[in-house]
This record gives structure tokens, C-alpha cells and sequence, in this order.
């Protein structure tokens, strides 16, 4: 039986996470697909007593640390965004209301922007894991997936930050839209990636005019899956790249990502010159809840 | 009883549409929603039977004149493409395979283009429709919608064209993406449009950073629903509009379309300072079917 000093949770859209602390080292973990989309207020405390359970002491109250979309108006319980600039790390904390009396249970905000406008709410939580791990880190930290964000450090704060819909985008023309016929494939072409990136971010105006060709290179000359595939993404995040010049241009970067798809974003920069550092979003994440964790104790 | 000389039909993905022939002259028409994807080859001679079959004398043969995605690879019977440059007009027409001695099927093509790669189909035969009715013109169509098609038209000729996804990306963005959460309305704002159309063709590199602000600007602002869904609209058609300016750049223009949506083009390209002309989608489709007929006729 693991029982945890305290309990780490990442609770997003629509998949949530659970670690069992013992100081800092998590000695179990738990996934489950109850995210914050299908939950109303009320479900939430069941939710994570059905996940957390068997890692409670009943003899004393476990403190939860929770990042993500659960703190977001239609989530458990609304933390109010903090705004930039603002430190990414020792944000107040909001407590949700729960009945049962082993769980104390913190949420942490998200981040806004005024102008232009713009939010996050769990990244904020891997950025401030990622400057835990390296004090005194000024750059620009970018975190791909369906929502990209860019953001910009400096002296341990988020100064501004920028949100792109690549991930979204490339799901709903791969799958849903006329292009879905030509990208079906597991398979992948680096150089069609890096030949579609290129094109767009030397030619970002273009963006409109080049997705249909994809279907129709398909149609006429039986172009391959996997290089459609590669050059609709190439095409996405080079438009992205192009757009979010201002934050990388002559910086320092880390990306925060899963393996793959931080992979893609590494090498992407690097064709523009820019060593990024890699590291994995699991592992921020925590880092970031610890963080949390520690700042509730010595409040 | 209507009984029809001929009979036009538009076929398209999702609906078709056929229309009782006199002459020039339509005298019924009537609309199903079987269309192209939902039907199996052996399946279209029924369906169309089934719309039909009042309008036929049992006594001769009558001439059923088709355009649209039935002359697809996946549809009744495949009408290979026409290659630009090709006159949009007198295209060869394949016969569908019937067995009901009361009608024989005539199939148009669309038309492909080698470099940059792209195809159409339907849409030739509104731009036949639109030449026939202006005899000599020369100048750039314009046929928004789901994959709008930019069209330079010389001497009776489609000498290139362009398609652009917009119609189907507003499709997905506005009903499937975060977006949809601030885009639901009936009402509209053509400032907004207007504004979000500018600013995306001043610095098209942008698009992909704007797209995810309409959902902040709604969430931190409360901005209003029809504000945002004319700014998306604005973004996306403004997107287009700068990928196409070698097309209609000093260009006389006429956009082949539904009223409302023209009405969007129409009025975004008198910003860019041209007077482009409005064609009605059926008149032009229907005109384009009697040209066919005729060419049938004269064969």
C-alpha cells in the first residue's frame, strides 16, 4: 500500500493525472480520462476520491496540488488568472470546496494577458517547473501541443506570452477536413516537413493558397501519405514560426514537450539556427506542483 | 404534369439538384440531399430516378445534362479533366452507364491544373454559364464557398486558377475548434469583419497568432459572439485575399456565388478599391448546363 505525503494533479480538458509525493519523489502515478470537459462541479471531488483513494491516510488531511483547466470557470472551482507580468512560480492558490476530511484540495490559476489578449492555464505550471530546475533562467520557453504558447522569461517572470492553434488546426484538417484522404498514414517525411516549413515561413502569406494543393498533389500525382502528412504539419508550424519571430529572434529557447512533438519543434529550430533545449513535459509539470507544494508550506 | 425537352443537373458532395428543361427555360427543379458521398455507383441511377422520373416521356429518350462530384473518381462514372489552359466551355462529356431506355446520362468534367497543382469540378460549368452570358469577357471569377476558386478567365479560356480552403476552415473553426465557444450567433458585424479582414492582409504572417486571441478576447473582455465570428470570418477571407492578390490585382473581377456570402466578397474587394461584379451560383450553374446542352446538340 503506497500512502502519499502529498498528492500532485494535473487536470486538464480532458484527461486527468494523479502522482503520489513523498517529498519530491512521485512513488505512484494514475491516468484517467475524466477530464474537466465531461465533469459539472460536483463530479469533480468523487472523480479524484475514485483515483486518490487507496494513497490516503485517514488519520490526517493530504494536501492535493492542482494545476490545469479544473480552475477554469466552467471547472471545480474558478482561480482567478494572474496577469502579466507576473512571477510563474508562488501563485495564489484557490481551495476547492470538498466534504471529505482526508483531502485538502489547492488550484492553481492560470496566467492572463491584457494586450494582446491571451491565456494559459497549466502551462504556467510547467514553466514555473522548468525555472525551478534552472534558477536564474532568462529566454523564451515555447510549449507546443493544441494551443501553443510561447513565452517570455525574464528575472523569473512571465513578461508576455503568445497562444497558436497549430495542434488544433493540424487535427481538424487531418482529420476532419478534404485533406483527411491524403494524410491517413503513421509513417513520416522529414523532408517534406522541412521543405513545407521553410516555404511558409519564407512565404507566410501564402499559407491559404497551399493547403488545398495538398489534396490536389494527392488527386493529380499520387503524391504519398506520409508526405502530405509532413507538409501539412510543415506548412502549420511553419506559419507558426513565422508569427511567433518575435519571441525566438536571437534568444535563448527551451521547448517544453512531450518526446515527438518537442522533437519536431528542436529540429525545426535548429534549421533557423537556434540550439533549443528539450525538456519533457512530465517531468515540468511536477517539477512545477512541487514547487506549489513547497510555497503552501512555508506560507 | 412537367414534362422536360432535357434535363440539368447539379451533383454535387452533399446535395444535387436537378432542373425540368424547356429550351433556356426552367419549368421545375427539385433538390435532394443524396449526394456524391453518400452513394455507391450503382446507386445514383435510382437516385436520380427518384427525382426525376415525373418529368420523363416514356416515348423518347431524354438528355440528362450533369455537372459536379458525380464525375468524380469515387462517384458514377469518372470524367477525366480537363487540363488548363482549356476554354471552360464544350467540355468532352462522359456517358454514365444507365439501364432505363428513358434517359441517357451526360457527365461534364472539371478541369485540373499541373503547376501548382489543383482541380475543379462544378465550377467550370458556372464560369461556362458566366461566359455564355458575356460574350468576350476577360478578367478574374471568384467563387467563394466552402473551396473558393479564383479563376483568370482569357479569350473563353481558363488560363489558371487557385483554391482556397476558407469556407471549410470557418466550418471547423466556428463549429468544432475552442473557438466555437464564442462564435455562436445568427447576427453579424461588419466593422469587426472589415477590421479583422485589414488587419490580416496588412501582415498575413500574423494569422496564426491571431486566431486563438478572438477566444481571449471573449474570455478576459467578454467580447461579443457576432463581433468574434466576423472576425474570424474577416482573418480567414482576408488570408485569402492576400494569397490571391496576383489574381485580382488590376484585375476586372466577377464573383460567382450565393447572394450573402458574394455580397461578403463583393464588398471586401470594394475596400481594395474594385468594383467587382455579382453572378447569382444557380443561374450561372443552370446557364452553364444549357451551354453543354447546346454543345450536345450541335455535336
Amino acid at each position: 500500500m503506497t500512502t502519499a505525503d502529498w498528492i500532485a494533479v494535473d487536470w486538464g480538458t480532458t484527461h486527468m493525472r494523479a502522482w503520489a509525493m513523498q517529498g519530491r519523489v512521485a512513488v505512484d502515478q494514475v491516468q484517467s480520462d475524466r477530464g474537466m470537459n465531461y465533469l459539472s462541479p460536483n463530479q469533480f471531488e468523487p472523480a479524484l476520491l475514485g483515483v486518490i483513494d487507496s494513497w490516503l491516510d485517514t488519520r490526517r488531511t493530504t494536501s492535493v496540488i492542482c494545476c490545469g483547466m479544473l480552475g477554469a470557470r466552467q471547472g471545480w472551482v474558478e482561480a482567478p488568472y494572474a496577469k502579466t507580468p507576473c512571477p510563474a512560480a508562488g501563485l495564489s492558490m484557490v481551495r476547492a470546496q470538498t466534504t471529505d476530511p482526508r483531502i485538502a484540495v489547492h488550484v492553481l490559476p492560470g496566467i492572463s494577458q491584457a494586450t494582446p489578449p491571451d491565456v494559459m492555464r497549466g502551462e504556467e505550471t510547467q514553466i514555473a517547473g522548468f525555472l525551478s530546475l534552472n534558477d536564474g533562467w532568462d529566454g523564451v520557453i515555447c510549449l507546443p501541443g493544441t494551443h501553443s504558447k510561447w513565452a517570455h522569461i525574464s528575472a523569473g517572470e512571465v513578461v508576455s506570452f503568445q497562444t497558436f492553434m497549430t495542434g488544433e488546426m493540424f487535427g481538424l484538417l487531418s482529420k476532419q477536413s478534404v485533406l483527411r484522404h491524403s494524410t491517413q498514414t503513421e509513417t513520416w517525411d522529414d523532408t517534406a516537413f522541412s521543405d513545407a516549413m521553410n516555404d511558409a515561413m519564407s512565404k507566410p502569406e501564402t499559407l491559404a493558397a497551399r493547403l488545398f494543393r495538398l489534396r490536389a498533389s494527392d488527386l493529380l500525382n499520387g503524391t504519398d501519405n506520409a508526405t502530405t502528412r509532413a507538409q501539412l504539419s510543415g506548412l502549420l508550424i511553419g506559419a507558426e514560426l513565422a508569427a511567433a519571430r518575435p519571441y525566438w529572434l536571437g534568444q535563448q529557447v527551451a521547448v517544453i514537450g512531450a518526446s515527438g512533438l518537442a522533437h519536431t519543434y528542436v529540429a525545426a529550430l535548429a534549421e533557423l539556427g537556434l540550439a533549443a533545449t528539450h525538456a519533457p513535459v512530465d517531468a515540468m509539470t511536477l517539477a512545477g506542483l512541487c514547487a506549489a507544494q513547497r510555497s503552501l508550506e512555508t506560507a
